[in-house]
């Protein structure tokens, strides 16, 4: 059920070229801001559910592989960024969960020497038109670290040279800087008629988008490598798929489809041209572990130290339970997206159908309750 | 004409004790914040042209004391935080002024061997109700450093410790993290009627806000103490008056008492009850070179390099050209604080009048233009 950690937290619709900076700060498609029905804030639990999952594999690995006494030893500052935060609260909650593990891994490693635990710096980036109003006003007031916000696309540079000592990235690099100008070609073979994403698209359109999910990686390490200090962590959780599986077979790959076809549905009862949906494809990509491997094979500046697929949601004994919850939350991740292309009436009416047409297919959307489509990774900065 | 400067950055009205945080999360009054009439954004230009006064004494000081080989010796990074930066954009000219001369000064320092110039991390610095989105989403383009927002009162820490390099503050130091308590205390000699300010008022009312102004001025020195570097520079430019100079002698004493006493006309017309002036005291503080001068011999951990007063709008011939602006500035930074106390029709009624009552005395006020009532303060931290 990657599904709800995955297109729950769908806001990184638009990440940000340089040159397009001004255009986007204008036009970027952040999840819901505010504290409203529909906000982010108010809609994300089973984000932080998902996150629970991924909590003690983390722990595990800064206990096992994360020196945290060399890493504080030149300045006493631990510095961490989590890439991709949107308005909290899962943030916070993360983020006291890294200090919390870092903490005890420095009393255990300076146990036999009295020494001031360090100090830490702690990040929080997303797109520069994320609401940091809504961010920074709902911090918690027993936080032990010192806070700041960074607005950026984290595809480019956000930080100092070796600066960082631990990356964390949560259901934000799957969405794409954008999506691939090709799809919008009529008569090429990556013409995207009729759907909203990859699913069930030929061969060519799901290329296009694995050669964009590919750039958009290369960018990401090149700046994490530059930003990580020797032996800094980047830990990264994201929709994923088996090798081999297909995009239709997932629960998210499902419900694009379902998307898909609705509107195509709206568009027929004349509420607007189909052609809306020809041009209008969702930046998201859930790579194989094949793929990630080599992406950061590429890279070459960082080690694997871990990466395999989980269940994402393995607490969810039926869909059944969630349909409407799920709806709003994917709502409050991607109505922006929708409404910028469609209107706000037909984003209303396609939402509404959507939970109809999830309800309808329950039984099928069950079987596919156990996949393992979240990938989790984690990388070091190699000495 | 210090007024323009001091009272058009009255954004720090509220800073914020920790026990406080949530309630003033909800209340508390940064300038106008977004891009409309009113808007600090819009409504700041006075601000930029009296930063300029004091951009070549801050180029001199960097020039002459700032050892930024040395500074950017162990990480190569330089870190500058802008403590009370509001919305921009006088926030980026001045970081961008900064840079250029530490550029400069790093430049000349290493002018025989070839060495990089260190990267800069730049941290925007405001209440954590400050328009955070606002103030990112108008970053420059081109900016040739990292940017961070930082949310938070800087009467607190707000870095790790040792981390920053260079600290700048204009126009907000002035601000009292509260208005002394003892002002709306009844029968009590502080007991400040029918006055929204010290200005004209008795004597243990000027006391209780000196006492005020040297505890937040202490909180602060304590906080940047920590967090700069040995050697790092901290300077300050605020609202300042010459030793020995009555408050009601400056133009903008002269402004607070016209509002105090505008409220009381409007109260005696019925529209509301006068213990809300009563009860109303702006929390904003002058002090003169001297009180300064103790407060940072008190800290003990700064030697001061450069302390002056100075006239903060040389450029200005008159103030009669610019009297509807200048109420415009004031608004932008004061009108939360007021209509808190006193809602929106009597706020902008008693700005309304308060252009009147400016443009009547302007002979008086032309007599003030050239008095020396901004304060310049260069510190260093002891190695």
């Amino acid at each position: 059920m990657k599904g709800m950690g995955e297109s729950l937290r769908d806001h990184h619709s638009l990440q940000i070229s340089k040159e397009d900076k001004l255009k986007v700060a204008i036009n970027a498609l952040p999840p819901n801001g505010g504290n409203g029905t529909y906000s982010y804030t108010k809609n994300s639990y089973f984000q932080r559910i998902s996150s629970k999952v991924v909590k003690s594999n983390i722990e595990e690995e800064i206990y096992k592989k994360l020196d945290v006494k060399k890493l504080a030893s030149t300045s006493n500052t631990i510095r961490i960024v989590d890439l991709g935060c949107a308005t909290g609260p899962n943030t916070f909650m993360t983020i006291q969960n890294l200090l919390e593990a870092m903490k005890h891994k420095y009393q255990t490693q300076c146990s036999n020497t009295p020494t001031k635990i360090p100090e830490f710096h702690v990040f929080f980036n997303d797109q520069l038109s994320n609401d940091f109003n809504t961010l920074f006003t709902t911090l918690p007031q027993d936080i032990q670290y010192f806070a700041a916000g960074v607005p950026g696309s984290f595809h480019g540079r956000l930080f100092p040279e070796s600066s960082l000592h631990f990356a964390y990235t949560s259901y934000a690099i799957h969405f794409l800087s954008k999506s691939p100008q090709e799809l919008e070609e009529k008569n090429s073979p990556t013409w995207n008629k009729g759907r909203v994403h990859y699913t069930s698209a030929s061969k060519e359109v799901v290329d296009a988008y694995a050669a964009q999910f590919a750039n958009d990686v290369r960018d990401f390490l090149d700046a994490r490598a530059k930003e990580l200090v020797p032996g800094g962590m980047l830990v990264m959780v994201m929709q994923g798929i088996p090798n081999g599986m297909h995009h239709s077979d997932t629960v998210n790959g499902m419900m694009y489809d379902y998307m898909g076809s609705i509107l195509m549905e709206i568009a027929k009862e004349g509420m607007f041209d189909e052609s809306k949906v020809d041009s209008f494809n969702l930046p998201y990509y859930g790579p194989n572990p094949e793929e990630m491997k080599k992406l950061v094979e590429t890279n070459g500046r960082f080690s694997i130290e871990r990466m395999e697929l989980t269940n994402p949601a393995p607490w969810l004994k039926s869909i059944r339970q969630i349909i409407p919850e799920w709806t709003f939350h994917v709502r409050a991740s991607m109505e922006g997206t929708f409404t910028r292309q469609f209107g706000n009436e037909v984003t209303h009416e396609m939402f509404q159908r959507l939970i109809k047409q999830l309800t309808q297919n329950i039984e099928l959307l069950e079987t596919k309750l156990w996949d393992m489509t979240q990938l989790f990774v984690v990388l070091k900065r190699k000495e």
